[in-house]
Parts: C-alpha cells; structure tokens; sequence
C-alpha cells in the first residue's frame, strides 16, 4: 500500500515495525500461558510483568496500578463501572465516554467554541453527587489540549470542601489520553489524575489493546470475571504479545515525542497556511493555542466533505470527515454540534491527522493535491 | 524453543503460522479503522466481515448471529450478562463461568465422578428461575466431552411446559465450545445450543480473540458500549487482524478435525497405555468413553505433581497440574474436588493435553523421560 498520504492517523496507525517485532516471539516460539508452572512459561509470565512495569515507568505510577484492557473503549467502561454516582462530562467527549456515562446521572460541563474545558466549567458541573469527571486530554476530532493539571488543582479544593462538610463521597479525575500520546506529557503524578485511559492502536501499537490506570487507593469493580488474572479486575488469558507490543510502541512514543510532535507540528502548519491561503473562507476549529500538532481540523464553507474524501482517496490521500470512531455513519459529528460549528462549515469539515507515515518531502505534493481537488469541487458548486 | 514435548495444548497453543501469515498485513499495510470511509478502509472492513462470514458458516449460523469478544472469558461474561434470571451450572465448569454466574441465583447441576452431566440431571437443576444453562462442551482438565445434544433436547420438554403453564421466562443453552473445536462437532444447529463461546487462543489463533454467538431471538446486554461496533453488542475500534487470524484458525481446525483427532488419539493412548502398564496404580480420570482424544488426564497416588513438573521441565517437557487457567496457586483443582478425587491422588494429577506440536516419531523419547522420573520420583519416596 502506498501509504505516504495517509492522514488519518487520529483514526488508527500501522503496528510500528520494532514493536510488532518484540510482539512476534510471543505469538510463536514463546506463545505459553503465562500462569502456567514450567520454566519457559514462568519466563513468559516475567516478561509480562516487566512490559508492565516498562509502562508504568513511562506513566510515573506503579505496576499494581494498571489494568490490562481489550482497548480504550473498555478501559473507558472500567472506569465508569467502578463508580456508582454521578458523572460530569463534557459534550466533546468519545463515544465510549458517552454511553458509558448513561448508566449514570450527568452532570454537563459546558465547553467554549474553541473545544476548551476551563476548570471553572468543571466546578461548575460538581454537585455533591458527582463521583467521576471524564474529560479526553486532547479532543480526537479538533485536537483540542485540555489543561488537565490545572482541573485536577481545581478539584482539591471540591475535595477540602467536601471534607469540611464530612460528605464521604469521593472524587475522581479520569482522562481518556488515548489521542495525546507521543505530544502531551502523559506522566500521571504530573497530569494530577485519578485514572487514566491508553489506547494501544492509536500509538502504532496492536488495535484492542489498551489499559486503565487507576491510582491505588480506589477500588475497581471489574466488567470481566474469571480465572483472577489482572489482580481480579480483568480475567481472562493475558494478551502477551499485545502488551509487550502496547509497552514498546509506549516507549517509542514517549522516547521521541518532543522531536516527533515539532516535525508534525512544522507539516502541519505548512498544510493549514496553504489551505487558509488559498481558500480564506476555510475555518480551523479547536484552540488554536492549545491543539495537537498532529491536528488539522479545517472547514470549507458549503462543500460536500464526503465527496471530497472520495475525490482525494483517488490520489490515495485519505482524510476523515469527522470521527471515524462512530461505527454509525450518516450523523454529523456530536463535537461539531457541541461547538456550535454550522451545518453548513460541519458538513465541509476535513480531518487531517498527521503521524508517522507522513514525510516533509511528500507535503508540496499533497498540498498540491489538497489545493486543486478543493477547488475543482468548489468549482462543481457554482456551476 | 524445542516445544516437542510441549504436552499443555489446553492452556496455551501457538498461533498457526499459516494465520499468522494472514493477520500480519492488517497490522501493517492494512491497519486501517475499518469505519473509515476511504476505499481501503472499506476494503479492510470488507475483508473484517468476510472473515466473520467464515467463521459462521463453520459453525453453521448466521454472521449477525456472532459477537466477536476479546476471549472466552469476556464472551462468557456477555452471555451471563444477558440473562436476569437464574442460571443453572456444574462444579465442574470453567472460573469464567464460575464466576460470572455469581451475579445470579445458582442452581447446581450434578456431575458424575467422570465428569460427564447428563440430561436428567440438567432437568433436575432447573426450576421456573432458570434462564440460563451453561456447560463445557467438553471438560479442560478431564477431557470429559458432554452430550449437548441431548441436553439441548431434554430442554425442549421444559420449555413446552413452561409454555403450556403460561410461564413466560425462556430457558437458553450456553456451551463454552473453547476445548472442544478441532475435535468435536462444533455445527451449531446440530448441537442445538442457543448460545456459544469460543477462543483463538486454544486454537492456534491469538490471544484474547473469541466469540459469542447467540441466536438471533436473544437480546444480548452489552458489557461494553461506546461506538457502536459489533451491532452495539460490543464497541471498541474491531481487531481486525485477531478476527481475520481467528476465522483461519477455525478453519483450519473444522478442515483437519477428523484426521488430526485420530492422530492425537492414537498419541494419547500409547501414552496411556504406557503409564498404565508401568505404574498400575495410577488412576485415569474423565469420561473413558467420552473425552478428548487430545486430554490424558492420570493421577499417581502420593506423588507430588508439582515436582515432577519441576523434573520433566529439565527435559524440555510442559505438561499441567489440574487447570493453568486460575491465575491464583496453590488450590487444589475445584474439578478434581467436583469429581471426588481423593486428595492424595489430586494431588499427584498430570494433565498431559497433545496438539499440533506433538509427533509420533518423539513419543518414545517421551514416554521414556515420563516413565524414568516418575519412577524416580516414586523412588525418592520410598527412600
């Protein structure tokens, strides 16, 4: 496949080849159950634990403090199953977030246009039956950054105050960190977070792999029982090959994530001052401050972005229109609406998703692409 | 690694290089999210659903019938999750089942002390509660294989009567097919279950891939929500390669069932035959006219099977002390305390289970480190 013009990488990303290789051993020659008693499967059980503990090195937390997870989707439900009051979420927030918020009372934190969650937004949500707040560290469609060290200060004071009045319930910062990976510092102590959500297929890792971190002093209820493993709160035959794929593509990321993020940020904005140029009327959504460098979330007025999809997939560029998460198609994006963006910019909006497969010397060629196919599209309009 | 004698085919097998082969360009070139709507994407999504087809059409159902899972046991934990009445199963029965019918009132189903169930006294166990029953096709430490057919045929009695005295619960059948797939006839119409479990991973498939069909006029309650895949039945960005490895895991073993079951039986009894003739007090456990033709499940009175794991490991030779599933130690197996094992033969319990791994031309060299270090082993005894 010819891959160069591949921008989509919010949607998923290629199993990158150092990780499928350390995944590969575990697979064939070394593919024993880890709770089994002879030597080679012990072995295969201390190599489990040590990718473990390369993950939580590479989060600041401790071993014990993770759990496994069949992707983020389920991480997400793991979090919410282990709180029985209610929830504070913004409209911006994933799918996973948002069903999985049903089973509860919703308490809503209003977002700005810009997709920005102020700690203010969130004190305002927390009533005193609130027992979880869910907000993305970065929006997978506009790529909005949220300031979540500044929500978790924020919420010391929510807890002080609880205590003074001797309400026992408890409060808990989750973040689904699933599109901030290799960009945003993801070190928990310093994210200030409860628990927090990882996607392995968003990070050039195996798909349905993912964990939840949950800090130690609360208690998991699990979605998946049977035969103990993962301390009792996700049974089932550990995924060998996948974590030990999850915690190298983990390390990757976090090894090169200043150097990666500056040259995506460099493609990026290359991108967006073409197409801002060429076509003014063009709307970027997300805060322009504060957004992923992998992120270009751009809006052209009155122009059908589906077609345009397939007049671009015709020089094998492919963009989202929206999220890609929904299985669901056909609806516009609930984060579009959440902004206030018109029907009109919402229906012309592209995706562009930058990662690794992506180089600078391909960027003059795809913005010549981007440039010709919007116009002629614009010109099928006035015709 | 020399896994020749890797005698523990029901905890673990390796991925089928053949299914390898077919998984590794969905990790690379193909890694696309099947929900994207560029044409490789759709090609990827295409080729999800085939694979979903095939595995349907091996088991004799309809693809919508299937819910792919992260394993058995979270395909477990669906179907339990699905009911809300009681639920009637044996001691004998896997953790994951075990342990998911705890959210329910159990009604316990006798077994016999070779494991096997019989129809009547799967009637016994039920009352106008049940709403569940759950079997092992077969057992994963004895090998015991179970007449579900039978069963599924006594249960029509009840639900006639339940239907003449206006009692409107339904009465479903699970079977956790995961030690029986290569070996027995998994034709879902022909063992007229209502639901069933399967496992890639004891199947020459990968790890944490599984299904759970459930017949179209069951409403399955979903443990995980968020975007909607698998018919909102299970959401999560779908393992596109595990599904595709799965589905030529399955096929591989329904094309070579007959031939590969005969080899592995004549395997088994050999070594049967001689571990019986060495050490005639040994005792063989599980249906004899009934088991897997892959299970040799022998106890040796007052030997300490833990050790003689420890001896045969020496020689590169894997084989199991009661189940490897249970991540917690030091238990004595619930199965052999179902069956009434005396203790002093429980705890001597080898459970050799032969596979793809294993050669005829290597069973001499095998049954000779066998015989040699338990005999040693019976020697430090005596001393």
């Amino acid at each position: 496949m010819n891959n160069r013009f591949y921008f989509d990488h919010a949607a998923a990303t290629p199993v990158d080849e150092k990780v499928l290789k350390t995944m590969l051993p575990y697979m064939t020659d070394l593919f024993y159950n880890p709770s089994s008693p002879y030597e080679p499967a012990v072995r295969v059980r201390k190599d489990y634990e040590a990718a473990k503990h390369s993950i939580a090195k590479n989060l600041g937390v401790k071993p014990d403090e993770i759990t496994m997870t069949a992707g983020a989707t389920e991480s997400i439900n793991l979090a919410f199953n282990s709180v029985s009051g209610a929830v504070a979420i913004s409209a911006i927030e994933h799918a996973a977030v948002l069903e999985s918020a049903k089973k509860h009372k919703i308490n809503w934190i209003l977002v700005d246009k810009n997709g920005t969650i102020t700690p203010n937004a969130v004190i305002k949500a927390i009533d005193d039956d609130v027992e979880l707040i869910s907000i993305s560290i970065a929006n997978n469609e506009i790529g909005t950054i949220q300031k979540i060290r500044d929500i978790a200060t924020a919420l010391q004071t929510i807890r002080q105050k609880r205590l003074a009045r001797n309400i026992k319930r408890p409060i808990y910062l989750h973040t689904d960190a699933s599109q901030g990976v290799g960009q945003i510092d993801i070190n928990i102590p310093r994210l200030g977070v409860d628990m927090l959500t990882l996607n392995g297929g968003k990070i050039y890792g195996p798909k349905q792999t993912g964990l939840l971190y949950a800090s130690s002093h609360i208690k998991i209820s699990p979605l998946i029982v049977g035969g103990g493993q993962e301390r009792s709160l996700r049974s089932g035959t550990e995924n060998v090959a996948g974590v030990i794929g999850l915690a190298k593509a983990l390390d990757i990321s976090n090894n090169t994530r200043t150097s990666e993020s500056n040259r995506l940020k460099l493609m990026r904005d290359k991108i967006e001052n073409a197409l801002l140029t060429n076509f003014p009327d063009a709307v970027i959504s997300g805060n322009l401050k504060n957004r992923l460098n992998s992120n270009l979330h751009i809006s052209f007025p009155n122009i059908d972005a589906e077609r345009l999809i397939f007049r671009l997939e015709q020089y094998s560029m492919y963009v989202a229109s929206g999220s890609a998460c929904a299985a669901n198609k056909g609806t516009r994006s609930h984060v579009l609406q959440a902004i206030d963006l018109p029907a009109e910019l919402a229906d012309g909006s592209l995706r562009i998703t930058l990662g690794k497969l992506n180089k600078e010397e391909n960027l003059d060629e795809a913005i010549k692409i981007l440039v010709r196919e919007i116009s002629s599209e614009y010109e099928r309009i006035k015709r």
